[in-house]
């Protein structure tokens, strides 16, 4: 796809709901987004649609398309709508199914399925795989026991060491492409090990953001996630990506400072969540620069706060561009 | 839904591909195009989700709307695409899925779930069921065997006495508005007994047509239907009518008068299929209108020429309006 203006370019990195609230934010300012979306899920629709059609899981793209379209809230409502009943049905959403007919009207391939889609939602910015098939994510737990499978690392109840992924993985032309011409490059939010890391650990992707002039910034989760970043800091969470590929990867991580209610606290340690503290003079002390303000709100879930963050990020890209 | 123009208001009752090749040319020509489709299919994707969500078959409407569609190429091939694998899902159209998944956001309202989908695949004209639930067919067969399901029907390998549906169905208010308020009304093309008769049977349906001032014709089918109007000349297919409800209930009478070549005849005939035939003699002595001309194209299959049936109907609308 051609440039189509000026506005500078940014490409952004995660996956899950943390990723699609920041697309709605940032899919009103004037920048050119491309999402870099992981292809390691394998539970739920996604997993029977990858396993059974032979198929990258369309689950992640189908969240950062519907972010990022630009169209009726009926649509939106259809493509994430699941089924509740039929045989095979119960369990598959719309926007999933609707991915996998693209995927096998293109022969297979899952670039020009997400492409055609993202006309058809009037998509504001270009959603890419990683890589053009599924990858198989694999942890090595603290005990040093392996679990393999996105889905399933989570739910093993151990602490994870490192997650890693099978050889042979070639990155997305398009997506290598994007991070090198990107004025800002924004890793996160999104799962730790299994959305963000997968994203990582494609052969390429973090020797091409490395190469890249970009502004380069970690928006970092706001609550921690049972099963992957119990008892995480932020610094935790930057060491991680640290000890996978290596120091300094970005200049700047955006952490929230915000307060947040006893009450949700509480509803939110029932799940096994809690906020994710920094350490100002550790993060200093690495040569990050901290960008820090109430990043919440809150309403039935803690999420970040779309416009807030936008206006950030587009600070931060000030102040390269 | 307002009128929006003072088009000629066109109500079409049918099904299958015969109607949809009518309504892919009638759609470019000056008229507001109302289809009025069956729900008796309970074979297939469609009788599928018929018996496991507890909603009225999708296929026909289905098909009527991408007919009628004003929406790109790769939109219609998506809705026409049908899983090859999946557990569960081979079989079942994307479309046939999207009137599903609407009908439920829609609270089971199947008449506002097409029209949901008529407005993302921009519709020229307004697609209603006979009836907003499932109707089921019935064929007394001429041994006297009672023959239930519309997709059985033509399978039983016997001649078709009549067909009935349950007491109780109710007409569509709108269908039954649609047909009051029309200028003209076009029944058929379509499988005679299996989509045409089942629209005729819903009470209420027949009584608005007879009591309409619109000028009224019926497009007869070119090819005889195996298992369902095997044998049948032009005046077999009114007669049939006549038999389920009651005489006159059209003037005109479009039919074929093109030769077949003995290489598609003899394709055809190995399926059983084979030229509808008519006499004006007995046609006229009924009091019917005969329209005759060459309505075929051949191009893989035999079908009605869209656009010299267009301008015949043009022309009939024309003699009324």
């Amino acid at each position: 796809m051609k440039r189509k203006t000026e506005n500078p370019r940014v490409v952004v990195i995660g996956g899950g709901t943390g990723l699609s609230v920041l697309l709605r934010g940032l899919k009103k300012q004037p920048i050119d987004i491309t999402a870099i979306v992981t292809v390691a899920d394998d539970g739920g629709s996604s997993g029977r649609l990858r396993s059974e059609l032979q198929m990258p899981p369309p689950g992640d793209v189908r969240n950062v398309l519907i972010a990022l379209a630009d169209t009726e809230p009926l649509l939106e409502s259809l493509l994430q709508y699941r089924f509740v009943n039929g045989s095979g049905l119960a369990g598959h959403s719309i926007g999933n199914l609707l991915i996998a007919a693209l995927t096998e009207i293109s022969s297979g391939d899952f670039v020009t399925a997400i492409e055609q889609l993202s006309k058809v939602l009037a998509v504001r910015g270009r959603v890419l795989p990683a890589a053009n098939h599924s990858i198989v994510l694999h942890a090595e737990m603290q005990d040093g026991t392996i679990v393999s499978g996105e889905s399933i690392i989570p739910k093993a109840g151990k602490r994870i060491k490192r997650v890693f992924i099978d050889e042979g993985v070639k990155p997305l032309a398009e997506a290598t492409q994007a991070l090198r011409e990107a004025d800002a490059i924004l890793i996160g939010p999104g799962s730790l090990y299994t959305s963000v890391l997968p994203n990582l650990l494609v052969p390429g992707i973090v020797q091409t953001i490395r190469e890249s002039k970009a502004v380069k910034a970690y928006i970092c989760n706001v609550m921690t996630q049972p099963g992957e970043t119990d008892g995480y800091t932020a610094e935790d969470h930057i060491q991680a990506i640290h000890d996978h590929v290596g120091n300094s990867l970005f200049q700047y991580i955006i952490v929230n400072n915000g307060e947040i209610s006893e009450e949700v606290r509480a509803l939110y340690a029932e799940k096994g969540s809690e906020p994710v503290t920094y350490s100002e003079e550790k993060l200093t002390a690495k040569g990050y620069h901290i960008i820090a303000d109430n990043l919440l709100v809150y309403d039935k879930f803690l999420r970040h706060d779309a416009t807030k963050l936008s206006e950030i990020i587009m600070n931060v890209i000030g102040a390269k561009v």
